[in-house]
C-alpha cells in the first residue's frame, strides 16, 4: 500500500505511534480526510487492475485529436485499449501517436492489444442474424478477443433458414457463453438457447425497418424469450455483450 | 333481378317506355332515387351469399339472450353459425332455442353447424407456441373447420425447443395454408415460414407478462418477420386467421 | 440422391453391409456427423428451387459494388433477380455488368427477368390511397409481376373519395388476391376488404405527418380492421405483400 | 353593474368624488382590489348564461348522493342538467329528488329537461360503425339534444360494409354537422368525411382489442384522417362531440 | 345535366323510349355501366363545387415542376388554389406559369387568388402561443383567407403570460370560431375554449424538445381539454384548422 | 463520536499508541474494517437527524397489523409519522396501538403528530385543477403540515376558468411556494407558473379517461411546461410535491 | 443409445448388415424416417439431462389439479420440480400428493427439492431495492438454491441510501454472480455493477406507480446501465434471473 | 405609477374629482377600458422587473441577425441577458452589436452580464454522471451565475464509480439546491438525494443511445426516484434547472 493516499493516513498512524497526537484527536481528523484517502480509490480502480480487462473509450461524439489523446496516455500503461463507434478519421490521428493500433473495420473500433494473455477458459461464440447485423457482432467478437478470449462467429444464419443454424449445432455446443445479435424480429436467441445449455447474451441490433421501430422489436422479443437462458443488453451494445461474456468467461 | 329495390328502377323505364317520362326527366329523378334502388344492397350480403361463409357474432359484451336471439333467427336459413369470445352462460341460453348447438370449451366458441360441405381445397395446419396459446389456435381451428376445410393442429412446439418443430417439418410441408399462433417473443413465424413454401398467417397472442405488453412484443415480432411469406393478423384474433386462411384455402 | 453429403452416410452403410463396422457403431457415429450430411441442406434451398421465386436483394446499405456482383453471380442461374429499396448508383453498377437489368423508378427496384413463365393462376391487384403510397405499391407490382402474375393497379382511390374506389368495384372483384397500401390512417384495406371476398394483403405506409408516426397510425388501423379478410405486412413492405400475394395466387 | 364587487369600485369612485381621496390615491387602491371586484366574475358565468347551455355533471366517481345534491341544486334554476357516466344507482337517488329527471340506459346519462327551446338551427346527425360504439353514440345524441337540436342517428354502418353509408348518403347529406364515432380502425369519420361538405366532429371509442389499444388506434386514425373537414375529440368522449356540434349548429 | 357521363344513362332511357330496349334489359344494362356513369362523379367534385373551396395542392415531396404543373392547370378554371408545405423553389417554378401566384412565407404556402368573395358570416381569430408556432398558424391564416373569410390573428399569448390573452379577451369574444394553435404542453386551448363559447380548433404543433415528443403532449393535452368547445386536428395541420373553421364559418 | 462503530477504529489508534501494532499494520487492518465502522453510518439517519422530518410508511400492499407495527415502534422516538395511501382498514389497526393517530380521509392517510413546530419559513400553496385532483392535492397538504409548514389549499381552480384563478392572484402571490396538481391536459402549473415568482412543483394526476392515459398526458404537459419555474414529480405523487415544497420551504 | 427412437435406425443398419437392405436402399429409407427417429430428441432432453436442472412448471392460469398432476408425474424421476407464481391453492393439492412438496411463500414458489448436491462452484448474491421486490428476489433466490448454489440475499439496499449497500460490499464482492432486483427508477444493477467485477444479471420488477408504468421505468433504466457488466432479463423474471445465474455458476 | 396605462384610469378619476363623469359612468367606462390599462401589464413584466432575473432568448431556430436584434435592444435596459441552444454564428453577429457578450462554448449560451449581484443565498451544485451532460450541465450552471449565484460543478461522477461522488459528499452537502444531470439509465439524482437534505432538481439528458430514447429512459427513471426530494424538468432542460434553482437559491 505504497499509494500517496494511504500515506495521510499512515502519517495518522504514525503521529500517534510517537505521542503527537491522541487516538481520540486522530479519530476526529480521520472523518475530516478527503474521501479518497479512506482507501476507496482502489475501487475506482478495480476494473483497470483486474488483469485483461481493457481501458474502453466510446468514441462516438469525440474530436479525432481527443481520442489520439487518450491511446497516448494509456499506451504507457501497457494495457490494452479498445474505441468503440470509431471513426477512420479518429484511428488516423491514434495511428499517428501509437503505431500498433489497429482499426477493425466492420467492428467501427480501434484497438491496441498490448497484453495478449488468455483470460478466459473456454470459447466464446457470437451468433448473428444476418449481414447487416455484422458490425454489432464484430463489436462483440474484438471486446471478447481483446479481453483475452477464443472467440469464433457463426454469422447469416437468422430463423427463417434454421437448418443453417442447426447445421452449427455442435461447434455451438462447444462453446462457454454464446453471444446472439438479431435485428427485426429478435428471434434468434430463443433458438440457439433452446439448443444449449450454456448462458446466452442477447443483443438486439437496430436492423429493420417500419414496426422494427430501430431494435425495439428485437429488444422485446428478446426480453420475452422463452428459453430461459438468455438475458439481454441494449440495442446495438455488441460492447456489452463481449465484456459480460468475457467476464462469465473467466469464472 | 326480381327484387323490390330494382322495382323502382325498372318503374323509371316503364314510365319512358309508355311516355309518361321524358328521358331527361328520367335521369333527373335516377338521381334522386335512395341508394339501395341501384342495386348496392347485393354488396351487403355478398359475405353471407358465398357458400361456406359462416354468420358470425361475436360474444364478447353480449347478453345470453341477445346471443341466443341471433342464434335462433339465423337458425332458419341453414347456414353454419360462429360465436367467439362467448361464455357457457350464453351457450347454455343459445342450446334451448337451437338444440343442435355445440360448444367449443377451449376455443370459447358456439358452433351451429348445418352445411357440412367441403369449400376448402387442401390442408390447413394450425400451429401453436404454447399451451397458454391454444384458446386463439382453437379459435382458428374451428372457424376454419366451420368454413369447410380439412385442419390440422400441432401445439406447444416453440422455437426454445425447435426440434419438437422440427420433427413435424414433414406434416406442415403437405398445408396450403399455416395459421402460427405465438405469444411472448413471436418467434414462430418466422421459423415456420421458412420451412414452408406456402402462405403463413401470423397470429400474436396476449401470452406472456412484463415486457411481452399485452400481445405487443409478439405483434411487433411478427410484422418484422424475416420470413417473406408472413401476413399478420390482431393480437388474439383467431377467428380473423382462420377466416383469412379458409379464403385462401378455396382459391 | 447422389450428393456428397449423402455420400458420408451411403459410407457407414457400405462399412455395415462389409461388417467392418457394427450397426451399434454405426448409429453411434451417425450421431457425431455434421448435420447437413442428413440431407438438410435441401431445405435451404426450397425457395430458390420453387420455379418462380426470384432471387432477394435488399439494397439499402449495399453499396453499388456489392449489388452489382450479386446480380452478376445470379445472372448465371437464369432466375429473375430482385433488388429492391436500389438506388440508380446500384443500377448503373449492375446494368455494368448484367446487361438486361431493368430499373423500376418509382418502385426503387432493379429487376432481372430471366423466366417469364406465368405462376400464377388469376389477377392481383394492387390497390393504394395517394399517390405518394406509389413507391410501396410499384414495389408490390414488381414483386408480383417478377413472380409471374398478371398484375393490375388502382391508384389514389383513397376513403375520402369513396366513390372513385366503388367506380372500380368491377375490376377490383376479378382479383385472386388484392394488395392495399395506405398511410395516414390506414382505412382503404377496411373498405377495400369489404367488396371482396378474396384475401387482403394490407401494407402500412410511412405516408403522412405528426400522428402518422411513420406509418404507425396506418398499421394500428389495419391491424384493428373490421374487414376479416385482411392480413397485415411491415410498414412500407411492398415486397412482403407482392410475395405473399403471389405465393397466394400460385394455390 | 348591481352587484357587491361593483359596489367597493363606485365607492371608490364616489369618495373621489366627495374629495376623500386624491385621483392617485384611488389608482394605487384600485391595484389592491381583490381581483374578482373588477368584474371578472361574469366570465365565470358565461357558459351558464349562455341560453341553452346545460349544467354538467360527470358522473364517474360521484356517490348517488353527491349526484342527487347536484341535482337538487340545479333544479331551482330551470335549465337542463345532464349527468354523463351515470350509473343507475346515482339515477335512483337523483329520481327520489328531481321527479322529472329521465334515464338514458345506452348513453348512461341521467337527464332533467327544463328547457324544450330549440337552439340548434339545421340537423346534427350521429353516425357510428357497430353496435358496441352506442353508448358513446348515444352520449353524443342526448347532449345534443338536451342542447335544444334536431338530431338523427344512424348506427351500425362500418366502412368494411360500405353501400349501407351509402344507402343514407342523402340523409347525411341534410346535416349541418355530422358526428362520426367508430372503434378499432377508426375509419368512419374519413368515409364519411368525404361525402359530405360541413363539419365532422370523430370520436374515438375504446371499443375493440388487441392491438386496438383502448381507442388508441382509432385517435390516430382519425388524427390522420385524409378528409380535411374532420376534427377530433377524446375516446369514448360522446359529450364533447355533442357539446361541439350544438355550438356549431347554432352558430 | 349535359355531362358525358350523363350521357350513357340517358342514352338508355332513350333506348326504352324508342322501343329499342326493354325496360328490363336496360335495368340489367344499368347495373354493368362503369360506376361514374351513375352521376356519382359529381359526389367527386362535391368540394371543388362549392363556391370558394380552393383547390388543395400538397408541396412537400413534389417537384416545382410537378406544383407549376398543377397550378397551371388549374389556373383556367377560376379558383382559387392553395399549396401548403411549399418551398421557394416550388414557388419560383410557379410563378414562371402563373403570374398572380403569391408565396405566403411564414405559411410556407403558395397562393392563388381568383376568387374574392366574402364565404364566412363572421371572423376567424387564429391564435397561438409562442413565435415558433407561427409557420402553422400562418397556414390556418392563409387556409381561411382564401376560403373567404375575415381573419385575425394573434399571436404570442402563451399560457404562461395568462394577461396578454386576457387584455384581447374581447376581440376574440367576436369571433365565430376560434383556432388555436400551440406546441410544447398545449395548453392554451384550455383556457381560449373557457373565454368563449363558440367552437374553438386545436392544433398542435411540433414545437417544442425532449419531452414535447415533435408534438405529441401537445396533442395529448389538447385531447384532454377540460373545456368541453374543443376538438383537434393533427400535428401542425394549420390547413386542417383553417378548412374546419372555414366550414363552420359559412353555416 | 462516542458511538459503538467509531470504537473499533479508536482501538486501533489506541493500540498503535500502545506500541501493540504498528502503523503499517493498522493500516492494512484499517482496509478490512466494516464499512460502517468508518462513520458512514450517520449517512444513514441524515434524514430522520434532521428535525421535522417524519417518517414515512407507503401503505399500498401493506397488512393492517404490518402499518400498525411501523406506528408502534415509531411511537417512541417522538416523532411525527405519515403513512401514505393507506386504508381505513390500516388506520383501525394503528388506531388501536397509537391513540392519537389520525386518519385524513380524502388524503388516504394515517397521521401521527408529537412535533408540532413550525420549520418552514413562509406559505405553501396547494392549487388543484378539479375535485378529482383532491386525493393528491391533500396528500401534499397533510404531507406539508405534517413537516412544520403554514398550508393554503386552492381547488378547483382549472384553466378553462381561468377567472376563478386569476382572483385569488394575491393569495397565490404571498407563497413561498406553489404546488399544483393536475389531471386531463396538465395546463394549470403553466398558468400558476406565470402568475408568481417562486418555484412551483407540479404534480401530475390520473385523473381523466381516453387519451389522458393514467396521468402521462398531464406528465408530459408538465414536462413542457412554458413557465421556467416548474419542475415535476411522479403521478399522483403528492407526498413527493409536500416533501420538496417543505424542503424548499425551510432553507 | 437404448431408446425406442435408435432402434428404427439400428434396425436400418442391422438390415444392411444381413444384406436384406442395400446401403442405397438404406440411404433413401432414412430420409423418410420421421425426425425423432434421427436422435435429435435428444436434444429434447439436454435441459432435463443436465444434473441439476429442475422441471419447471409456470404456476399461473394453471388449476390446482394440473399443477398437481405435473408434480405427481415428475416426482417418479428424482429431479427436483419447481412451480412459479404458484397460488396456496395450488400446493394444497400438490402437497395431498406428494408430501415432500415446500411452499415458498414470499416468492410464491411451489418447490420439491429430491436432488441436493451443489452444482455450482461459488456464491450467488440477491440483491433487491425495496421490501416490494422482495416476492421477485426470493423466486430467484428459490430457482438458484434449487439449481444448487449457495445462495444470500440482501434486501433494502435501495440507491437512495447509498451506504447501507456499500456497508455490505465486501459481501457482494465474494460473489460469483449477482443477481439485483429493483423497480421504480431501476438504478440499482448500475451502482452494484460498479462494485464488482463479476456479472449482474438485472430484474426490472413492476413496483412503482404512475410513470413507472408497471416495470417499463426500470426495464429501460438497467438497458442503459452504465455499468458493463449488466444483462437484463425481463419485468418480474425472477425466475429467468436465477435460472441463467446458476448456468453462470457452474462454470 | 407614472406609466401610460395608468394614466387613462387616473384620467377617471380625474373626471369624477372634477364632476365631468359620475361616480356610475366612470365604473361603466372603466369596464370598456383596455385590458392592460388596469395595471395588468405589471404581471407581464413580474419576471423582468423581479431583480437578478436575466432575459431570456432561445436560439435555436432564430437567424444570427434575430438573435443580434434582442441582444442590442435588451442591452440598453442593463439586465443579463442569455441566449440558450445559441450558435457561434449567432454569437458572432451578437458580439458585433453588443461588444459585453460572451459566449460560452460547452454550454452552447451567449451571455451578457451587466448586472453582477449577488442574489442566491448559498451554494448551487451541479452535477453530472458523463462528459457528454456537460452541454446540459454547463447550460444550468451559466443559468444559475447569470441570476446571481455561487455554483460549483461536479462532472463524470456517474453511479457506476459511486466512490467517485462520495469522495465529493461533503463539498455536495454544503449546497442550497442540487442539481443533476444524467443521461442513460439516469440514476444519479436518487443516489444524490440520498446523501442530501435539500431540493434536488433532476435533468435528464439525451445521452445514450438505443433503449435511453433520446433522454425518456432517463425521464422515466428520475420521475420514479425513490428519493423523496427530487423533482424533475424537461429533457436537455439544463437551463429550466438552472433558474429553478436560483428561485429556490434566494428564498
Amino acid at each position: 500500500m505504497p499509494s500517496l493516499n494511504a500515506e495521510s493516513i499512515r502519517k495518522l498512524f504514525e503521529q500517534v505511534r510517537t505521542g503527537k497526537l491522541s487516538p481520540d484527536d486522530a479519530v476526529e481528523r480521520l472523518r475530516h480526510l478527503p474521501f479518497e484517502d479512506l482507501g476507496f480509490a482502489k475501487v475506482d480502480h478495480h476494473r483497470t487492475l483486474r488483469a485483461g480487462v481493457p481501458e474502453i473509450v466510446f468514441g462516438l461524439g469525440k474530436t479525432p485529436a481527443q481520442v489520439a489523446e487518450i491511446f497516448k496516455a494509456e499506451n504507457k500503461h501497457g494495457k490494452n485499449v479498445l474505441a468503440t463507434r470509431a471513426s477512420k478519421e479518429q484511428f488516423a490521428a491514434v495511428k499517428k501517436v501509437v503505431r500498433n493500433a489497429k482499426f477493425a473495420d466492420t467492428a467501427r473500433a480501434i484497438v491496441l492489444r498490448r497484453d495478449r494473455k488468455r483470460y478466459g477458459k473456454g470459447l466464446i461464440t457470437v451468433v448473428s442474424a444476418g449481414t447487416s447485423d455484422m458490425p454489432v457482432a464484430e463489436e462483440a467478437v474484438v471486446t471478447a478477443e481483446l479481453m483475452g478470449n477464443e472467440v469464433e462467429s457463426l454469422y447469416d444464419v437468422g430463423v427463417a433458414g434454421i437448418h443453417r443454424l442447426l447445421a452449427h449445432r455442435q461447434s455451438i455446443s462447444r462453446s462457454r457463453v454464446v453471444i446472439v445479435c438479431a435485428g427485426m424480429e429478435g428471434a434468434l436467441p430463443s433458438v440457439v438457447g433452446g439448443l444449449v445449455g450454456v448462458p446466452v447474451i442477447a443483443v438486439p441490433t437496430s436492423v429493420g425497418y417500419g414496426a422494427a421501430f430501430q431494435g425495439v422489436a428485437a429488444l422485446l422479443g428478446m426480453m420475452n424469450s422463452c428459453a430461459s437462458n438468455v438475458s439481454v443488453v441494449n440495442i446495438d451494445n455488441g460492447f456489452g455483450a463481449g465484456y459480460v461474456a468475457s467476464l462469465i468467461n473467466r469464472l
